[in-house]
């Protein structure tokens, strides 16, 4: 195997056929579920998405109706997960941790059985345990999920004890279906990984859940919000921007592995950002926002005109999520919330076409040690 | 993309360099952490096989004793994931579930800030979660940890509520050391992708738990344990597995993907099962087991020449595990205990030279959609 290219980062690497997304990079576009993501995410709520990535078609009236219904029902978390939750919260562990512990529990008092059910637990629960997580945190009692609330709506109704307006659900909606599936990243890779072995969607999930806490993944809208927020309160973007570049820091926001060109997602975000601030009639933070992309990729172009550094995702996830009224410290949690959708349909795909995924390593240790009894060492 | 290859399970694609083990399927022969397999299993108590891993060298025994005391003084859970576990052995959850959110849940009140004091936790804890569960599910109360034990012995001492003979302690840490590591599996390649995201080292361990549960990977020693009582109680090995090829069953037991000849761990357990037995008085039912594994590749080679099916890990596993009193259900459990270690030091390896694991899906759906309102569906 030493003749073999090593490849850490399976860049190119064709792991799976999927009917899920499709993503051309050089292009800027995405497909999901057949659908332009510009399409499905301004039009769909959040079931409609996930039912068609499950179904490979958008369901009736009837259908949605039911699957609604369905996945309100499994929203529900038992008081050994509350307890956990509220221990995490008062420990001060971050979002995805929590999340981490009560998606693993979520097998408790559900049915789970099917896989096809987990998928639906999984996707119903994660706002609970986000929500309950952050109500803790907050020092405030849990609400509730309400199953006549959709998806969307339940999740800010949850997170703030009130009910959100129509602007909100329809900006997080917007949000949820964007960033619902995105080829095989690493934490989708995680979730058809741990399917290979025919281990079950709960496991999946916590393992996928696991892989987007990490920085290089999910966690770094956060950081692009404190960095809007200060920029907003200098009122001088481009003095942020110049003084970032000349310190030779990496300007958040701005990049991605696959995309060379405007993520489309971006474009999607900041159209859906630019209506809900609108509507709120707070348009001044928005507009820092788009003269912050405006000045940064002029001067990015300037700087490292090799890289083609283009607007990611996440500059206008911190964008948006802020403005429907999520905390910044739910950021990561809420794209597991969009994405958990896809995790599963990714995992029922694995599952009714599997293989076990088993790579190589290239042994690069010593050989031939001989053993010494301790109390010769 | 779509001229690529499909590698879905990513046989023979080289995703890291290791020092950690290396396998040689064609020959039969394992490498971990630079000691033939036989000879580290033999001889290294557990804490001695993690350390090597984590430090690539033995330790001392001024160290031996510092990293045992700390590995000890990481085993403690909190009261809510008591609760957490009880609940699941009540609700008749299996182990692995459990140990999922056992394992979640291992960041409460632990020390786990840096990498390296995550993965002495998660290496400390897992027999902790794995016992309480069994005690709760057999309706006692869990056995403290006692740090005045090692970690075998320690484990099978919360297991059962009383101190364990020396033969089954040896028996149990032969087995730990055996399956401690074996390349880049999914479990543990899992871990290293989670870790790829630098997400953290109990998110890793929870990922891979969770593919370990699967039956492809960890999940058959157990009903090769049935099997093999089966054929004991009929005393005739041949009429099994006879009847198990005509009806063209798998024979559990035998096969792997990755060795063609006996796997070299199957060569260590059986030493080490026919130790135990012996020193227990108990050799009918290893007589039985040898029988089996005689009969069972003579008429393997006669059935499926073309298949080289030899026996594996998993055979030996379920004789000794049962031997040194680890119930049946909990196997897959102990196989997490075992391969903890060799998950955290790939994790931390991952992390020492990190490249995101990202690979590519190839899209087979459709493309174009057009949107139709709900109502108009």
């Amino acid at each position: 195997m030493t003749g073999q290219q090593l490849r850490p980062g399976l860049e190119g690497v064709t792991v799976a056929e999927t009917r899920l997304s499709d993503i051309d990079g050089e292009a800027g576009e995405l497909v999901i579920g057949g659908f332009p993501v510009e399409t499905l995410a301004t039009n769909a709520t959040y079931e409609e998405t996930v039912f068609l990535l499950l179904e490979d078609r958008l369901p009736s009236a009837a259908e949605l109706d039911a699957f609604r219904a369905d996945l309100a029902s499994r929203r529900e978390l038992c008081e050994e997960t509350h307890a956990v939750l509220r221990r995490a919260a008062e420990d001060g562990e971050p979002a995805m941790d929590a999340l981490r512990m009560g998606l693993a529990a979520a097998t408790l008092d559900a049915d789970t059985d099917e896989p096809s059910e987990a998928a639906k637990r999984v996707v119903a629960v994660i706002p609970t345990v986000v929500a309950a997580y952050w109500r803790y945190r907050s020092g405030e009692a849990p609400v509730a999920p309400d199953p006549e609330l959709g998806h969307a709506e339940n999740y800010l109704a949850m997170l703030t004890g009130d009910p959100p307006d129509d602007h909100a659900v329809r900006g997080l909606e917007t949000y949820l279906n964007t960033v619902v599936d995105h080829g095989l990243n690493a934490s989708t890779f995680t979730a058809r990984t741990v399917v290979s072995t025919e281990s079950d969607l709960v496991s999946a999930a916590t393992a996928a859940a696991g892989a987007l806490k990490g920085p290089l993944h999910g966690g770094a809208p956060g950081p692009v919000l404190e960095m809007l927020r200060t920029v907003h309160e200098s009122g001088d973007p481009e003095r942020y921007v110049r003084e970032a570049l000349d310190a030779g820091e990496r300007l958040m926001g701005f990049g991605h592995r696959v995309y060379r060109v405007r993520d489309p997602r971006a474009e999607v975000l900041s159209t859906a950002a630019e209506r809900f601030y609108a509507a709120a009639a707070e348009t001044d933070f928005y507009d820092t926002v788009e003269q912050f992309e405006t000045v940064a990729l002029d001067l990015l172009a300037d700087h490292k005109p090799d890289r083609r550094l283009a607007t990611n995702v996440e500059f206008y996830t911190a964008a948006l999520l802020h403005g429907v009224g999520v905390p910044r410290a739910l950021f990561t949690a809420t794209f597991a919330v969009a994405r958990s959708g896809g995790w599963m349909a990714h995992g029922l795909e694995q599952l009714a076409d599997n293989r076990l995924v088993r790579p190589v390593g290239r042994y690069v240790g010593t050989r031939d040690r001989s053993w010494t009894p301790v109390e010769q060492r």
